[in-house]
């Protein structure tokens, strides 16, 4: 069970608010640090592309791998701000509990880890400056931030609100798996682009073992790109595209210190299909 | 009065140095961390725009709104660096103690927040490493990032040098409110785009209630575009431009998922007239 | 020497994993904190150019400047992971530890500053949940943040690996110092740029002392720009283009209130020579 008082208490951030909107991430720092200065807050990633669920389903999955139990993920990608839209706090057996809108966010964290929990966050004791107006445009600020913060200050989850059913949440099924299409073509979903042009895909490792057994050459569709599978940037040559598992676990496509989304042309939230012939 | 010893202690930051000036904001952490390693320090933006006082006055109003009482702005935009410009420390009567240089940064805060006290920093024994010399490309670093933490250490405000009067500050008034232009016409100036592309005003919804009363339709002058007031993003249509009080208290101009300043083509100090008609 | 235990426990993070990568730093930021809640974490420069050698030789030297004793940096610009490049923790004689890979990052430190020990680490018991797999793909997480983080826990450093000599160490000479080319003429490299366009150069006052005594005028090679030393960005008169000692005290390639970087064409890495007649 995820515990709070007395545990270690680290808030980690996602957000779509970018280099110009870095004062909504430091607003909502000022919330957490008014309700207990002694929690700590860490930047997991706040340049997720505007209103992109994919890459913050991506985000928070990648983010839960390395935080120490007992931490809080805060994600506000939040396009429905202000709308009937639920926000949920939803807790992973791993004890991790992460705190967001319920527009699909949670899609790749569903299907990746064990979840215990999940309450539908509605009470208002618990939001900013309990007594004053909520805007209807920032709820990052005004609700999500002092939850986590209470949370994280010892308040029992229980008290957000009423506990809801994982199958009552927003899941977008194509975030969080690949695709057999046929017996040699997967398809997939380009989940996130980093700085260096890595594409991470939604697929898994186990996903291709059987399509690698029996075929040794892989196309992207569309395109005349040979792919080869390798361990580490290390291994491509030049202008070669690999396809890897990454620090995520999952599948990236890449290409060794020069960005393979460049050379391919694609970004996050395309579709590709692997072609084993 | 602002408390310092046994208080809540925690600076947050306001600077121009953007993503490749990142070390510069480093180097004002290890700075106030050299003189008191307890002191908490977030990033509120360093994303202004290079030398942007309008950027900076508006942060700065945005920052006082949300910080815990007994919090230290620390402002670094200073494109009057090594000149005779003063450098101030103003405290408002919410206790929160806004540090940075006198070129008009302050112009919204004098505005908004009433001010119990203003002091301009010339004690070298605060300064970086007294005795050594003080650069004059860097005083963010040499001078206010020292006093700063000093400041939250436990120093005495008065210290820092002597006691100013409000009407010595450098204040630009096209900064701090919008202006009645005639009957049906406002004038105002964009104070800050952020990442989705909203355009903060420094219109205050009073500002525009009068007219709001008696006409129907507002109209952006110079261009066709309408505007309808809107209380929260999800009450625009497609393609709509939309005027919300944002979660600044002031108007935004704003569009639906879609970059308003991108739409109308204004950015940061842009001038606007609103007519109503 | 290095004190771990109850002294000062501060790690600076340098990496190029930039904007879309801050999930990255988030991460190493999540392990460090996993290992010991007590460790205080700031970003130095998350936004080094991708793979370059050059500005993280830069940014490391500008940060161990301001950092208190007994800190720690931690720079993973890591172009060879995966590969048999060594990973070393370089102490100074002024008290701070700088882990990062073998790949010519410590240039700019080994000259400026005294080193008093280095170490290749290799103890496997210090890296990421010992046991489990370690990524080919990002030892920044996986090695050198929990080797920084044990040790700021109170590790000795000698534990981390075999001692090895300065001479062992990938060093590019270039990066280190200007060459004196003739009596007349200085070549140089640009190890950074800002975000204002500020060019920062290998260049120390003392290398252009004897030429600034004997000649008046200075040029670019190459181009027909006239350059004058200047103490500050206001000395300038406006599209003058300075030479100024900056607060890395290398001297910058400025110019006031805008960008010397668009104004010259020149960008890190690049090589200039300065003509003095």
């Amino acid at each position: 069970m995820f515990k709070q008082q007395g545990s270690f208490r680290l808030i980690g951030l996602i957000t779509d608010f970018g280099s110009r909107g870095q004062h909504y991430v430091g607003a909502m720092k000022a919330v957490i640090k008014s309700i207990d200065k002694h929690i700590s807050v860490i930047d997991i990633n706040n340049n997720i592309s505007p209103f992109s669920i994919t890459e913050a389903s991506f985000i928070i999955y990648y983010a839960v791998r390395d935080l120490p139990e007992n931490s809080i993920i805060l994600c506000v990608v939040d396009p429905g701000v202000g709308t009937e839209r639920k926000i949920l706090a939803v807790e992973t057996e791993n004890n991790i509990l992460v705190i967001g809108p319920d527009n699909g966010i949670f899609s790749l964290l569903c299907v990746k880890y064990k979840i215990r929990r999940i309450f539908e966050i509605t009470n208002k004791d618990l939001y900013y400056k309990s007594g004053k107006a909520i805007s209807s445009t920032f709820h990052g600020k005004d609700i999500m931030a002092p939850v986590a913060a209470h949370i994280a200050a010892g308040c029992e989850i229980g008290l957000v609100g009423k506990s809801i059913r994982i199958n009552d949440l927003i899941i977008d099924n194509k975030i969080g798996h690949a695709e057999v299409i046929d017996s040699n073509l997967i398809g997939a979903v380009i989940l996130y682009q980093d700085e260096f042009g890595n594409l991470v895909t939604n697929i898994e490792e186990k996903d291709i073992e059987d399509c690698l057994s029996r075929y040794k050459n892989i196309t992207l569709e569309g395109s005349n790109n040979s792919i080869r599978v390798v361990e580490k940037f290390s291994d491509l040559d030049k202008d070669e595209i690999g396809l890897l598992k990454g620090s995520s676990e999952l599948m990236e496509l890449t290409m060794k210190n020069k960005s393979a989304a460049h050379e391919l042309g694609l970004d996050p939230s395309s579709k590709i299909q692997l072609k084993f012939h």
